[in-house]
């Protein structure tokens, strides 16, 4: 739900005008700058839609990931790899979730190295409510149609792939 | 600089083809997945690219908002208000930076409720030379044109409009 304004103007338009006239071309500082401040907004709004289950957006992610895999299983590696966070952030949030009784952790009997994820009855259970309360506030893209919503996604899919996310 | 491809695929198409199959409409949940993404490689590529000047992008932006005000000093206030973040992040912030000398605290004069914020001759040079750094590397926003680049600007300007960031 959108707060009230907090400034008559806009910063970022203000900070980029500056910016034209004392330093130079502002056109990449003002797209990263609203990409730094677009996630604020989305993160905190996700967080506050998920709150009542007791979860944050990364945890939900975590959840989720584990949900879509065939095996109903996923080792904790694939987690880190596929979410693009470090294995200590995916250790935090596993030692989070296992302590909500959402998730547990299963030894692999072939290969004692690697440790699954999988979800508890009540973990399916939070997980399909979460899912309903954000999509409910359609994941916090507010102020976009659906078509400008796939112009975003594919423009900022180009940042992603040219970083060197994903090579295909 | 692009890393190595850490995924033959994108795991967010991928994620989006699965919630297509299972859940519904992934328009708005692969938008905001992807925001999550390129703010983290570019605030990661940005803090590493301000590294050899000891500060972070976070911080950057503080010593950039003040050398904005015409005064050439800024009620610490206005820089949470302009900056958009809570006024114990730029407590935070400024306290790093005066430990480094960059900047220091001002009272007010006539209102001893308020205090300034000023850069210090150093906090201009290493301004100077951290926004060197980042223009260098067009704030990392990487794989897009410039008019693609207008393009990302002007859709992220809707969403933070419609969440309320400001009014006009």
């Amino acid at each position: 739900m959108p707060s009230e304004p907090k400034l008559p103007f806009d910063p970022i338009e203000r900070a980029s005008a500056i910016w034209d006239r004392h330093i130079g071309e502002s056109r990449s500082m003002r797209l990263a700058t609203s990409i730094m401040r677009v996630q604020q907004l989305i993160s905190s709004e996700l967080d506050a839609a998920l709150k009542p289950f007791g979860i944050t957006f990364a945890r939900y992610e975590v959840l989720q990931l584990i949900s879509f895999s065939s095996a109903g299983r996923l080792p904790l590696s694939k987690i880190g790899e596929r979410l693009m966070v470090h294995p200590t952030s995916v250790t935090n949030a596993m030692d989070r979730l296992e302590s909500q009784g959402l998730v547990r952790r299963v030894a692999d009997e072939t290969d004692r190295r690697r440790t699954f994820a999988e979800l508890t009855d009540e973990g399916e259970r939070v997980l399909a409510q979460s899912t309903a309360a954000v999509m409910d506030i359609d994941f916090a893209v507010v102020g976009l149609d659906a078509s400008q919503q796939d112009e975003a996604y594919e423009l900022l899919r180009h940042v992603r792939q040219a970083s060197g996310d994903f090579s295909d």
